[in-house]
């Protein structure tokens, strides 16, 4: 597909693409590069690219796509060495899961004739680092891309031919609007989660083993995701803020409304509420894409 | 084990202890009530117990061992109906999520020489009624038992081996604690999780499909709790009031200081909180019961 395709940070994410590229041929070279020396040194053990580099700048020269798969709060330092090094013509593409903040940091740098093409694999684990990606990672997984208006579509369909090569399903989005259903999906969630497992952690030793040991009740599906990379999520916030802070807003209210139903013993407010819920998880079961 | 078993209130619960207890042939005869007639004809064709009958009141004459796994707002109701009829020595056990309350409801109508062992198996899925039960439902799962007081040890520990056989770990507690952990682990989690589900579903249609469509990243999780049985789930939070409220306090306090951190840009106190939940989830995927 590509001639020489470039991979930025090589974490979980980055490193599924990796063996993707490699398990399904999508580039004749492939570079793999980080800027922590240790990762460089686990990704020759496990030899997931051509070349393995642990100097940004030199190792998207010649490349056809460039994929930044670092954190989202990095995107603009990363864009800002590399770019004097992207050959005219070449597509530079993302992970990350802000697009609006992440245009706004990589834009400034890319000259004319440099291809910004967006995008957001919705998929991933709790677990981090180069060893736990893995080539199924992306099977019928939504991946999201946000074009700039003066992408050429015909880099937009390469990006997301080389998605579907690796089992993905596109979806195109304006920036604004992917940050918006993202932060109500995956930000919002994220967030109450850390900070249900954090209030749980500010418990005594004691009930906290107890906690632990009965986490089967409800408790532990918020563990898992209250275990993804902290990096990563911190820079989601903070690139997020509007969005999050307004469906938070939301919640917040609604919350208070069943606090408030809670105290005054109002059963039907209760009963009513639990119910309109199950249609929702209905309608996620019944769907064939993301699940 | 028994001579004879009457289970009251046969959804997932009650239909899965009566598919144990002909699948291990854990009593000679097992009685299995609703007052229902629908639930009724279901368990004629399912074929789960000698006896179906609707009538509570004649179900648990002779038994030796009678359990309510009905909601926790019916416990009360159930047991003034039934306990005139309760034989002298009969064990009078329940499945309710909450156990200060239910002790409460059950014990006026009790008289001296009924056994009461309150129970509470740790084990669910988001499916209701008596179709869904399914006999390894409790297998390797706590079963926690909160006697009062005056119960007989040996009580408990009929009740216990009872519970064993059907692949529970048993675990004893006093009523107030389980309330307490039981609102942290599992109460908290699910008024969460419904909140968020029921947050999402005011948003407009739009964006609630959009939503539903890319709910893998991280709200899908939040939609399986929030699709559990909304009358049990309206009778827990009415009856363990107290523990809920306290621990609600708590987590929006928490909520409120992320808010804060992300409305400041806050990243180090963000990543902090993110870093230190990972303990959590390390100490529970490494346990062997409950999982």
């Amino acid at each position: 597909m590509f001639g020489k395709v470039t991979i930025i940070g090589m974490g979980l994410i980055g490193s599924s693409i990796a063996r993707n590229v490699l398990a399904h041929k999508l580039a004749k070279t492939l570079v793999v590069a980080d800027a922590s020396e240790e990762v460089c040194k686990k990704l020759v053990e496990l030899e997931l690219g051509n070349i393995v580099t642990d100097e940004l700048a030199l190792s998207v020269e010649d490349a056809d796509l460039v994929i930044l798969a670092v954190p989202v709060g990095a995107m603009g330092k990363v864009a800002k060495i590399i770019a004097p090094n992207l050959k005219q013509g070449a597509i530079l593409s993302d992970t990350g899961s802000v697009k609006v903040s992440v245009i706004d940091q990589i834009k400034p740098f890319c000259r004319s004739g440099i291809e910004i093409v967006p995008a957001h694999p919705i998929a991933g684990t709790e677990f981090s680092g180069p060893e736990s990606g893995f080539v199924e990672l992306f099977e019928k997984k939504w991946c999201i891309i946000t074009p700039l208006p003066e992408t050429d579509v015909r880099s937009v369909e390469k990006v997301s031919e080389f998605w579907e090569k690796m089992g993905a399903v596109i979806n195109i989005m304006e920036p604004e609007h992917h940050d918006l259903v993202l932060g109500i999906t995956s930000h919002l969630p994220h967030l109450i989660a850390y900070t249900i497992v954090g209030t749980a952690d500010e418990l005594s030793d004691d009930i906290k083993s107890e906690v632990i040991q009965f986490s089967a009740s409800g408790f532990r599906g918020f563990t898992r995701i209250a275990a993804s990379d902290p990096t990563m999520w911190r820079d989601i916030f903070l690139n997020n803020k509007d969005a999050v802070l307004e469906i938070l807003q939301r919640f917040t209210e609604d919350l208070t409304a069943m606090q408030k139903a809670i105290r005054k013993g109002d059963g039907d407010y209760l009963y009513e509420s639990f119910s309109k819920t199950r249609a929702i998880r209905k309608a996620i079961i019944e769907q064939d894409v993301g699940n």
